[in-house]
């Protein structure tokens, strides 16, 4: 297969990367880093990427910022931060993708724990992970050819101690099965599913 | 109490309105009609709107509009007349109204069946739905005062016909239904709870 991952050289996305390269082409994304550099918030920029990767079985966003702060503080501004990034930059990802991906391919989006099992701070990051899912949960009646979409959920990741302090009580999840949710995904046959992780 | 509906001339809205005037100040606001104008979509509207209105006790919201349409054509510029409209200016109502509202008062928003009965055509919905539900989730536990916030998620309600063909096999919801889930949430004492109607 032919796997397009979007931030394929962040925390969670290299632990995918290695999780899928046996057997498979791998194309490692990231807005500065990777084989091939793209904007997730640019529309031309995504469009522009797949013109030039032409014709893939996967693409994995492991990607996408939002705003975490005080709901007695927060902007339409810094709400929008969100909706930019890891919301409209992921679900343009399909949009676009959809029309370039081979038959049979499928899509695996990011959200996070957060849309079901709150943070203080995470109003704003709850609201995109939530829309994210039920995205999800609807878009693959939609897609053609076979193709099908899921999203990963993880709980807060091992591998990113600094955000330890704003999870309390919450388990870190182990790389390895944040990596095999992906695992799950790409080559499983499930689709249209919310694959929580921890 | 003095009770603010935004939509409150709308379909939901004008049940809502009667389900709660006996015994209350009801506020009925529109973007033409009603005893206030505001566009959701404009934060400056909204803004004024509070300044003028002075404190209140609860704040309904049963307006917005987002985009139905097939996932094959949808675009990016689609998608986000539901973020300015259902999801941010619903949003932009609590983090703006938070600065105004009266202690131990309340928000109640709308979102819909769709955030996980999906519907085709529906995908953007959904995922404003989804977001405005995930939102809620979180942000009751940040709201200072006492100050309260639920979510109404109706499905496709009598009142509203012409859906009805988008809704296959769906019982429409009674407006008696709908309304008391609002009243539920004003009146009642639950909080970051998604009432499901139907
Ligand atoms: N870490 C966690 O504990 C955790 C938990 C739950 C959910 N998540 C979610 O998982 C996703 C990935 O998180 P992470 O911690 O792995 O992030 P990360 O370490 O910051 O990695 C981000 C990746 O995205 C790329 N990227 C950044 N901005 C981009 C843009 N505008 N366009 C295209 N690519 C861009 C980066 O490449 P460059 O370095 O080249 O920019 C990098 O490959 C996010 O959606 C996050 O919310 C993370
Ligand atoms: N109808 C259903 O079956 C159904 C089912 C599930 C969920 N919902 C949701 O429930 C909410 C209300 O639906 P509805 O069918 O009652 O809608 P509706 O009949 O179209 O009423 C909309 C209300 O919002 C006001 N409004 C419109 N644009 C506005 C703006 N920019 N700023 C402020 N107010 C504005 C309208 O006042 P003016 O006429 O003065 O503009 C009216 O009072 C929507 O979020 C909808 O998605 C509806």
């Amino acid at each position: 297969m032919k796997i397009i991952i979007v931030g394929g050289t962040g925390t969670i996305g290299k632990h995918v990367v290695k999780a899928l390269e046996a057997g498979n082409e791998i194309i490692e994304v990231g807005s500065k880093s990777g084989d091939f550099q793209i904007d997730i918030t640019d529309l031309s920029s995504i469009q522009s990427f797949f013109e030039k990767v032409g014709p893939f079985d996967a693409l994995v966003s492991t990607t996408g910022s939002a705003h975490f702060g005080p709901l007695s503080k927060m902007t339409d501004a810094a709400f929008r931060v969100g909706v930019d990034s890891k919301l409209l930059g992921q679900i343009n990802l399909v949009l676009i993708g959809q029309h370039y991906i081979n038959p049979k391919g499928s899509f695996t989006l990011t959200s996070g724990s957060l849309a079901e099992d709150p943070i203080i701070l995470g109003s704003a990051v709850s609201a995109i992970n939530g829309a994210i899912n039920s995205f999800v949960k609807s878009a693959y009646m939609e897609l053609e050819n076979g193709v099908r979409i899921n999203v990963v959920a993880p709980g807060v990741v091992e591998d990113s101690p600094h955000y330890f302090p704003f999870f309390p009580g919450d388990i870190p999840n182990q790389m390895h099965h944040v990596a095999q949710a992906y695992v799950k995904s790409v080559v499983g046959g499930q689709n249209g599913q919310v694959f929580k992780v921890g």
